[in-house]
């Protein structure tokens, strides 16, 4: 494929994804195949002769298509979003055009460059402290990870070399391996399973505690965790606080773990893949109340703010326990400039690295950091108007709502909500999934695409509605109503949160 | 931006990178920036306001250009290559525009299919054992990976616990804390960074055994380090055997190697990032003879393959280890299918993963495999038209070349060498690194770009030249003589490579 042909295929390319995305309101969320659909659409080898791209762009609606779940779809409720936008997509084509790898700053300075000032833009945009921010003279700063799995991890074994340190110092005759043997984590039974899983990789035991009734991780709770294992030997090294928990948006109280953790000398690690954009809004910032303490902080520009995954923003406090950790050195990956500016390699478990801070950029140039705010009130504004509306049929329970997270079940009880679920996931019209809330089961409703209007999810509810008709008595109540009166955007927009 | 705007903004930018890489050899391949060049350049905020699109392309020569280090100019001979094709970017492209998560089968069935079968084309074409596709009933299979240290390390860590599990069953006096202070892994003393990095990253001793006079690893060298360590009490549980050392491309002996392992239990993982491409020609597949003995394999098709980062394809004999060790569950993740068709989150450290398949298959259909196959040989030859010409110039010693490797040096010593480097290094018109071979410095230098021609290679050996004269005396042998006779291709496409 020469240069001509690539400009035709790239830009049926970029035709072909604006159809798909001004379209994708007309395509069911949920597809329709079955495990392994695929192996009659596709050869068992690869072509020995190069074709047309042509033919790829025939196939993408018989092949590729039928086995998509739309995660941009404006039906798409499942999960937390993954982001999608014009200029974040045209960042990423243009990482993949330079084709860098970033590994050191000598390696492409531009790409070291660039990721500090927009880790800086970002830190800035969401109000964190400045130890965080990428300066000359700091011992703090940020990068890009590709994913809250993988920060969570990595400030894991920052935070375990560390302790490990500094409980070598305090007992000299133990060695690392018995140090190593009595670490202990903690975070809440509301955490992601990535938290659980980073514990499993690294060896170190990852406690769930018992969160209150709102989901929330407390001081009291930790404190006597962490005083219960010190007294039976063990070295607490490690907590991640959750600010937007996957099941119900909890946040967890960092005013009051977080002195723990500094008392103690554990590693505080906040988790806010989510909920972490929406600290853009000062109306959202009291819930990140007790930053200060952190040791490491990370949300995922990648769900809410637009840009294209992967994007995982990570801070820390202090880099040099990271380095510490990672640091391997090789005599072709030296550089004249070590120790002026970071090497980015030191921070990750990979060596090589793209060009993400593009897609950043572009994405905060294009929208703005009002359009990044508008773009957050508003999804909450919908949530919110999913809640009226909801609420006002009775069948219905909703009993939380936090940012563009909407938690209901059916009064009828855990059968229902369950048999509702199933229903609404064979119509392939809306795509939501369950979670347990106070001992209940409940359906998880997100505001996923930005693509969403109020239309959009008048449509959301008029299909739940209309199955919960089908399972239950059609409501008394003539919900239809309300769904009828004009969608005030105004009137939802949120006014902050209550804890 | 609407999608009319993103048509405009995405047609532009590939227009852009089509004409970007037309004229990379016209830029100096290393930058001319100093640490810091951006922040005179870029805002320290955000803009609040959103921008036009225009004013990114602008902005692109002025702040991005200037501390680009062209890594796909063909005068870029640092480093093994990263891929960058045209069919490739645009499957980048559309995995923006898709913009799905494929953590399960159910999350987005495409995203998990075309995988299973590209990873088959993959294993097919390199001439795998079958045990390592993706099919039903086979408890082997494929996955594509972020990078080669990810897949190093995740390896280690499903080798740490199938460790750990047969250790307790034969002690189970014994706890897990106390068989994981034992157990040991080990390399070569020419393994990548990434090796010794994942050991640091698991807390396991990562040994770096001697090689060879020819940068291998021995059978001799591991078992006599095996028996050692068993008989002190430790554990040995992985070893990294490298096809194709970063340093000098060497390859260990794994049918030397293989069986050892076998007989004790030990985890071989084999990391071919660089020359696992080059099994796509019969002529180095007995390169990899032993390969039946490896629990792991991975390559990197992001390297040699033309398949743009990240993309790095990892195999499992058995996929049990790891999905045991990294397995965690949450109701939410949970779908019909489970069982049936691979659940790829549990193969890896993240959730999330990208649709990363589509731009193995675009490169794969448009180049074929026969494409795939004159881009090896291409570039092999290259590499020896390099050498040939090279070694005519009396003052230069090249020790050993490679594949698309040639190492060289001067005659007249280290020093000389380091004072060529650095000249060559400022003057910017050639990317060149260092490493050590038989106790002397060495300069590498790999063909690199899919663009390089042999006119390309006679500008990279002019400037070389040129260097070495401003040292040196002038040559009396005329070297030029040997540049401007003909380069006939077929007369140095490689014939295999001696062991």
């Amino acid at each position: 494929m020469n240069s001509e042909e690539f400009k035709q295929f790239g830009k049926a390319m970029i035709d072909y994804i604006a159809t798909y995305l001004d379209n994708i309101r007309n395509r069911d969320v949920i597809p329709s195949v079955e495990p392994g659909y695929m192996t009659k659409l596709v050869p068992e080898e690869a072509p020995t002769k190069g074709e047309n791209w042509r033919a790829i762009m025939t196939d993408l609606e018989k092949v590729i298509m039928p086995g998509i779940t739309h995660w941009h779809s404006p039906y798409f409720h499942a999960y937390f979003p993954t982001a999608n936008s014009y200029p974040a997509i045209v960042g990423e084509l243009l990482s993949a055009g330079i084709g860098c790898v970033g590994f050191s700053w000598f390696s492409s300075p531009a790409c070291t460059e660039l990721e500090m000032l927009v880790m800086n833009w970002l830190a800035k945009l969401l109000g964190l402290p400045d130890c965080f921010l990428n300066k000359s003279g700091s011992s703090g700063g940020g990068t890009i990870q590709g994913s809250a799995s993988e920060t969570t991890f990595i400030c894991l074994i920052a935070a375990r070399d560390r302790t490990i340190k500094r409980i070598k110092q305090k007992f000299p005759h133990m060695t690392e391996s018995d140090i190593r043997g009595r670490l202990v984590a903690y975070t809440s039974d509301q955490a992601n399973s990535s938290v659980e899983k980073a514990g499993l990789i690294a060896a170190i035991p990852m406690k769930h505690l018992p969160s209150n009734e709102y989901g929330k991780l407390t001081a009291e709770t930790l404190l006597e965790a962490v005083e219960k294992d010190e007294s039976n030997g063990m070295f607490p090294c490690y907590v991640v606080a959750t600010l937007g928990s996957t099941g119900t948006c909890a946040f967890d109280k960092l005013e009051e773990i977080g002195p723990i953790c500094k008392k103690e000398g554990v590693w505080l690690h906040i988790d806010a893949a989510y909920a972490g954009t929406a600290f853009v809004c000062p109306e959202y910032r009291h819930l990140m109340k007790g930053i200060e303490f952190a040791d490491s902080f990370n949300f995922n520009p990648h769900k809410w703010m637009l840009v294209n995954s992967d994007c995982s923003a990570m801070w820390l406090k202090e880099s040099q326990p990271l380095i510490d950790a990672f640091k391997v050195e090789r005599i072709y990956l030296r550089h004249k400039y070590e120790g002026l500016v970071p090497d980015y390699r030191h921070w990750q478990i990979s060596l090589g690295r793209r060009f993400r801070a593009l897609k950043v950029w572009f994405t905060l140039r294009i929208y703005g950091t009002d359009g990044i705010r508008n773009h957050i009130r508003h999804q909450a504004s919908l949530a919110k108007y999913f809640e009226y509306v909801l609420k006002k049929d009775h069948r219905f329970d909703v009993p939380l709502s936090n940012m563009g997270l909407v938690l209901f079940n059916l009064r009828a009880g855990d059968n229902s909500t369950q048999k509702l679920l199933n229903l609404l996931t064979e119509r392939k019209k809306l795509y939501l999934i369950p979670c347990h809330f106070m001992g209940k089961l409940v359906v998880r409703f997100v505001v996923c695409s930005r693509f969403t209007t109020a239309a959009d999810i008048e449509f959301s509810l008029r299909e739940i509605i209309a199955v919960a008709n089908k399972l239950l008595l059609p409501t008394q109540e003539g919900v239809w109503l309300h769904i009828d009166a004009a969608y005030a955007g105004t009137a939802f927009v949120c006014q902050g949160m209550s804890e």
